[in-house]
């Protein structure tokens, strides 16, 4: 039990760690609460918690839109855990490097500054340095839009194009991702921050991901159903792709990588004809 | 001479392609000219035209800032031909994948918007996308301090160290870039863009970068010299290190990583001791 081979080979758990059956046994003690479940399943979860020490950081590292509701993460936890003062823990940080000592560095957010600096306290090392910010909302539609561009990048890397193509689908999928959380109440400067850029960038690039691997799978033809099956995680992509549209819809936000990408998973398009479609549109100003 | 076998092989050059050995009548009958020199001999090169046609953009391609004057190259230009009406053409956009016919997206910059809207006409195809911008300076320096950023970059992957590092290392790189061009009259929102994040993107992550190349050789224990030799042509993120380090002391811009690189290049700083200096300063809010 101090490793876990197929998700995370090779990496030794650290002795003290002990696994529990029941929430509310793993929590008693707790003095933080570390959150990394996939986006859907966290409301559930946390439903069957019945009490909690409401004076010590919620930290939550799961990236996401909740389905029908639009809720970030963050928001989830608060509903399900009314008394929670939540910590969101974002940053490009593939656990597989993290695991090896690879330095890393990420942006511990709260609404709640004594509590991000708990978790700046307790998280920090000379291998893992950790900012501190006020804008949970940014640094969560940040670290869950991203996903989306992410797996478009694949979907480029998949067509056979280049690092140009990549490059700019990036740019401008961090545009976007700007004009959506400017709109629903985010800082312009997060987004240009570990959370925002630096995780856009990692999860674009990175041969960890799979959100990018997904999207290889699905610009080589296959379909989103059996990219995801051969995948075998849960690619958080295709999850968020669907309310992260609905909402860019809902409050009229330009969109239009992730307007492609919608419509490659949920209407079939073909992937080479988004792209031209893409890079034929309009002249523009930057 | 339809193909540049050393530099770009097995692109073929249109058959119209000229070549002559002369400057004046080279430009002669130009409709645009386009300047893609190494920064530091633009200003003696330039200096041999004896007249031109000042109606017509004059593109520079060119990324830099001039030793002992600190110019860009756009300013370098301007001086140097006065009546020039000069447009910057940036963004992530290796010529190897240009000539390929990769899908790449670019950014005119001019202060004249007539002539960065002509260069986004003859230039734009459905393979290469132009933006148009009016920020100048704010293209200019994203372009040229984001080679330190990639030698950078590749000094983390000659140690070793993994995809979260360098997107950490380019994230707060990006955060210098932004303080530095501010602090010199260009408009944040600019480095957001193709010239800034986009090009430092696909010159950190890219395997046709010579900055990044440069310093991967570096990290490895290689000297500069050395690497340059090696590298086998100019790196333009060392001749840029000392005039961008020396306006960052004159303007009192933090930049650590920059600081950190001109330790490494100029005053032989061990590698993996300044990546340790970064990663344990203070505690700091994002």
């Amino acid at each position: 039990l101090k490793e876990n081979p197929d998700k995370l080979p090779y990496i030794k758990m650290p002795d003290s760690t002990r696994c529990y059956m029941d929430i509310d046994e793993t929590i008693k003690d707790a003095d933080i609460i570390l959150i990394a479940l996939p986006s859907q399943i966290i409301r559930k979860t946390l439903s069957e918690i019945s009490r909690f020490n409401t004076n010590i950081p919620v930290v939550c590292c799961s990236k996401g839109i909740e389905e029908n509701t639009g809720n970030t993460m963050a928001e989830v936890i608060e509903k399900s855990l009314p008394d929670s003062k939540v910590v969101v823990l974002s940053g490009p940080s593939h656990a597989e490097e993290i695991g090896r000592r690879i330095p890393t560095a990420v942006v511990a957010a709260s609404k709640h500054r004594d509590m991000a600096l708990k978790v700046q306290d307790v998280f920090m090392s000379d291998k893992f340095r950790v900012y501190t910010s006020k804008d949970v909302k940014g640094v969560e539609l940040g670290g869950a839009v991203k996903n989306i561009i992410a797996l478009c990048a694949g979907i480029s890397d998949g067509l056979g194009f280049g690092d140009n193509t990549k490059a700019a689908l990036m740019t401008r999928g961090m545009a976007e991702i700007i004009r959506f959380g400017v709109k629903l109440g985010a800082d312009r400067e997060t987004f240009s921050g570990l959370s925002g850029i630096g995780d856009l960038i990692v999860t674009c690039t990175s041969g960890f991901s799979r959100n990018r691997q997904a999207g290889i799978l699905i610009g080589k033809g296959m379909s989103a159903e059996k990219a995801q099956q051969k995948v075998g995680m849960i690619v958080e992509s295709i999850t968020t792709l669907k309310p992260v549209f609905e909402l860019s819809q809902k409050h009229d936000v330009e969109m239009p990588i992730t307007e492609k990408a919608y419509e490659i998973i949920y209407k079939h398009k073909n992937p080479g004809k988004a792209v031209e479609e893409l890079m034929t549109r309009d002249k523009k100003d930057e």
